[in-house]
């Protein structure tokens, strides 16, 4: 058959109530168009499993998931039983490097219906992607401590950049940046400061820029971006980043545009050699799980993002219209929008939209 | 006597234009206050210095200026004749690095006046102070490149924290938060992604946080730390963050306050066994040098850091006054504040609020 198989991962806390609903679009996605996907389920890369196992992960995980066509993802972590930087490498981390995950995508987007913090922001005003290093740089598990428990102690850590890294998350965004209107492309740096890594990425993004004469880029150090973020969101089309400055732009966006409760992730691997995830940024919330009264929409835009990778553009694009059109009702919206709606309602609203 | 001896370096683009106006304040607090100061002015520092003698600083610059009191500094930076790296890293960064200026302390608090890019948010909601790591951490510049030119090419640099660099910017944060009516520290952290330093980073915070049972403590990771700061900045009280986490808040609270051109920064050596240093956060804005339209009040807020530091603190709150009143007036504000009036009229007006 032609179905996408999907391998399904609840994760923890409220990846499980959110996960569901995510499924159920899919499910409408598959009766409403030329579509269709098998659904595995996994109940590892969970703290659950952790707490059985020992590990987060079999063994064989790998041969498990590696041969699905996409990876949908809830969330992972449960500080009180385990450590974050436990299962946190011991799966997500895991995924994104084995299964050279190296672009990590993430849309922002000012929502209608959805309050922003910002003053006077509109819908449409506040749209483009940052694509973030989703594999090396800042996040590397080269270094350690030297004299320990003593005044001497010293600790280090590594920043790795390779060029191939480097490069390839670089053309990723720069063809994204080809296939928009605004044909715009920033990139993060702090070559003022971090006086090793960060200049020689300028380097390589001033060679790229040379493949791409008719995008219209520029840089800033990731201090005043982040500025510029709040200030001037109506700046930017495309931004790129390091591992580490992606993932502070990357909360900072959507919490420019209102909540990170509703945004979703995709853990891309371009070439399709290995699966791909798709997550809520959101995390696992411990505050609010199991009281079902999580926000589906992160979850469920993940999975239109998911669509978009399988080639599913046009029902992609109907997904993100549903949810446009839900959350500018506010008796669907959940309590983290100041509505009254639980999970399920949110996430039904969602299917009849579509 | 007993004059306070500053040393005065105005260094580039704006900062030329904004010193004057910090020291005729300083010289209206003489008039009015029980206090003195000698000012010696200083070339280098500057990219003009580097043009003219090849390097930024000369050889015996801590001779000169290491019997001060306190540093007065406008801006360092012209890229168009000397790369950002260079400039800095031989002028500001030896002055943090060299004169052991560990702390790096910015307030950021909503002025009465200044509109804020964030909603409904009203002077004295926005209130707090980040106190950065000003020495070691992610700004090492150890490390370096294999395999140059080729596809194999690495690029690698170290993050260092020593126990003591670590312990005694924590020391100064809870000094702080204990002197403050919230008693509240908050700890940015990334120890779930960057899983060396920062766990030890954390560790360190809560071996500090027990000398301190009265102080209220959290930590947050860097990149929902920065969503908050913009959905939530009326949650913090003083900020704690290594160098480079420190670097991207301190630009980004103020910009959640309206602007970063008239934020303030003391990079203080709180033994007083160096001279400390104030400056403007803003930088030296090629892009408006020479107009004589730069706002001056970053300066000038310098100033009043400068006269907190050296113990003359009715003086600082005097000077902090002035500024409210001087920005609460239409009239006197400059054109980035959406005012029309230049640098010397605003400076004029405080030094006549003063
Ligand atoms: C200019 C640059 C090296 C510097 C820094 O990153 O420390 C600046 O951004 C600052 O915050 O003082
Ligand atoms: C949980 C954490 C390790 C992770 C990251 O930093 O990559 C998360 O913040 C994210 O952005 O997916």
């Amino acid at each position: 058959s032609n179905a996408h198989r999907i391998a399904v991962i609840a994760g923890d806390g409220i990846g499980k109530e959110v996960v569901p609903e995510g499924l159920r679009i899919l499910e409408t996605v598959a009766s409403r168009f030329d579509c269709a996907f098998e659904f595995d389920h996994f109940d590892f890369a969970s703290c659950d499993y952790y707490q059985q196992h020992g590990t987060m992960m079999p063994a064989d995980w790998k041969a498990r998931i590696g041969g699905h066509d996409a990876i949908f993802f809830g969330a992972v972590g449960w500080p009180e039983t385990v450590p974050d930087h436990v299962s946190l490498w011991g799966s997500l981390i895991q995924f994104r490097r084995e299964f050279d995950q190296y672009v990590n995508l993430r849309p922002v987007r000012l929502m209608p219906g959805v309050p922003s913090p910002l003053a006077n922001r509109k819908p449409g005003e506040i749209d483009f992607y940052v694509v973030r290093e989703n594999t090396e740089g800042e996040y590397s598990s080269i270094g350690g401590k030297i004299f320990p428990d003593t005044e001497r102690e010293v600790v280090m850590q590594e920043t790795v950049m390779t060029r191939v890294g480097v490069d390839r998350v670089l053309r990723y965004a720069f063809d994204l940046a080809q296939r928009r209107e605004k044909k715009h492309l920033t990139s993060a740096t702090k070559s003022n400061g971090i006086s090793i890594t960060m200049p020689y990425w300028d380097e390589r993004v001033e060679a790229m820029a040379k493949a791409y004469p008719d995008i219209r880029w520029d840089k800033y150090h990731i201090d005043i971006l982040t500025a510029h973020f709040v200030q001037h969101p109506d700046w930017f089309d495309v931004v790129v980043a390091s591992n580490l400055f992606g993932d502070i732009l990357s909360d900072l966006g959507p919490a420019c545009t209102g909540t990170i409760g509703i945004a979703p992730a995709g853990n891309i691997n371009p070439e399709r050699r290995f699966p791909s995830l798709f997550e809520p940024v959101h995390g696992s919330a411990p505050d609010i799980a199991g009281q079902h009264i999580a926000n589906p929409v992160g979850q469920i835009w993940s999975a239109a993002l998911m669509l978009d990778h399988l080639g599913e553009t046009t029902a992609a694009e109907a997904v993100v219209r549903a949810i446009e059109e839900v959350l500018a009702r506010p008796e669907y919206r959940t309590r983290d929008l100041g509505g009254n709606a639980n999970t399920a309602q949110c996430g039904k609203a969602i299917v009849d939209a579509l």
